[in-house]
């Protein structure tokens, strides 16, 4: 077994993921914790960071490379945006160093989209892309990445075109948590049988502009008919996706299959929605994609 | 001055009122509180009621009516639902007693819609609609009651043939509270300017399926171009309303003006929003159309 090489660190609002990684790109060792951006602000990145590396034993000449909201104003270092359309070879020359550390730490930038019409932001993601699609200028692929911020993206040869933030996941958390629909879903597990989740897909993205109605008929249901809280639970989450999907597809091309780039529940989710509109998709493991996104920075950065 | 007549209640979810009525329709005194259902269900309603009687010195052989969620299973006394399509006259004829009262005192059904493809229920809003719209045979009206969770109703020679409720105040109180966006709003006034308002309301009903996204650039846009809290805090409302409009107006007929039947901040908004797209429109008190609801339902009950 080879010596470790560097560290890779996917630093989010509120998840910390850290790899130690060899050169080619072999996983060594891996931490993970609830200390994102958020949590760590108030307690101080760097301590929240060499606990980690102390837990794994790593020595004190190995470099870091970071991505995400540890770069952000609130975040460590602020590692500023890359505008679009953004080539993402421009995100490994982006790399913030942070000063006063012992080690070699770096912190990639994110993407802006300074478009007054359509204003966005990305951290984290643009790391997903590098690792999932490269830089090759062969590659077009329209990008769905969900989560608490779903981000659609259109690549274009190692580019970000354009993309947009659906707040879906953020929405399914407070609809389902402080609204009367709270009442609707208690109790209910996170694993889907599907039935309830298809079919509330299918209606949202046939019929978007009644999201806010789809919603409260989870209530009026339960109230009418019965029903469980299983499906209810589904259906909201439904709705949202369907209705982020309705807009992601009439943005985009629909000629070539939809690139999902997302891990565990999300891509089961994702695949599940996709799949009972009878659209195309290929699958990319986005833990995968950042940390071999990280590896290509690292890569660059230090030749490694 | 006449002698008072009877006491009409309209009991919400989260607030209640009480008029003090003559027969001919005149109030002779108004209680209002935050005593909705949710707060009472726990101390009780007959208590709550009678401290507001003994407040305005109303003797105990005055009979009250009463509209609003009190009558709900987590109400006072169940008072069940009228199905669509609801003929208003049958309000009249669905009232329940309360019993073991010392007065007499009778609560007002609700409207069902039992279609399993579209469950919907309304507690309070049928009243109004007798109120504003009364039973007139000739009269055909597209009935916008914005709220918490607003109604669009289609009303045809006194009878609901159809309505659908949607989320859009309890989505804008949890999405301004409890989300990302509550750091982009902090500090707003509740007062609109409207340039802000205007723009999203015609943005989110040109693309409903946008409306994820068109939060998100709330965000996005106080990051990239700053603004003020109080731009976020229209464009979040406008972005809202704009969809339920999108919905509200696809699913009724646009030959006739929209009835709105709103009050106070709600009714200046929403009129903001009709005009922003040119869509003609009456309005009707709500505050007063759910008091001569009550007066209608009180002279059909005790012949006053």
């Amino acid at each position: 077994m080879s010596d470790p090489s560097y560290v890779a660190v996917d630093w989010g609002t509120s998840s910390f993921r850290l790899w130690l990684m060899q050169a080619g790109g072999q996983v060594l060792g891996e931490r993970r914790s609830d200390e994102g951006m958020t949590a760590v602000a108030k307690t101080g990145f760097a301590g929240v960071l060499q606990s980690h590396l102390d837990a794994l034993g790593v020595t004190a000449d190995l470099p870091v490379v970071i991505c995400g909201m540890a770069g952000a104003r609130q975040g460590w270092v602020e590692a500023g945006y890359i505008d679009t359309p953004a080539h993402l070879s421009d995100i490994l020359k982006g790399a913030v160093a942070v000063s006063g550390q012992a080690r070699d730490i770096r912190i990639l930038p994110g993407i802006a989209q300074r478009d007054a019409a359509a204003p966005d932001v990305m951290r984290g993601e643009e790391t997903q892309l590098l690792g999932a699609l490269g830089l090759d200028k062969a590659v077009a692929a329209d990008v769905c990445m969900p989560g608490t911020h779903s981000k659609w993206v259109r690549m274009r040869g190692g580019t970000v075109e354009c993309f947009a933030t659906f707040m879906t996941g953020e929405l399914f958390s407070v609809v389902a948590r402080d609204t009367i629909l709270a009442h609707a879903v208690a109790g209910a597990e996170q694993a889907v049988d599907g039935d309830a989740f298809r079919a509330a897909v299918a209606e949202a993205f046939a019929a978007p502009a009644l999201a806010a109605n789809l919603l409260f008929r989870v209530r009026s249901r339960q109230l009418l008919f019965g029903g469980s809280a299983q499906a209810a639970r589904e259906t909201i989450s439904g709705t949202l996706i369907g209705i982020e999907l309705a807009a992601g597809l009439t943005e985009r091309e629909r000629a070539t299959p939809v690139t999902l780039i997302a891990s565990g529940r999300l891509q089961r989710l994702y695949q599940m929605a996709l799949e009972a509109l009878s659209i195309p998709f290929n699958v990319m493991d986005a833990e995968e994609a950042v940390r071999r996104g990280l590896a290509v920075a690292a890569s660059a950065i230090w030749k490694k």
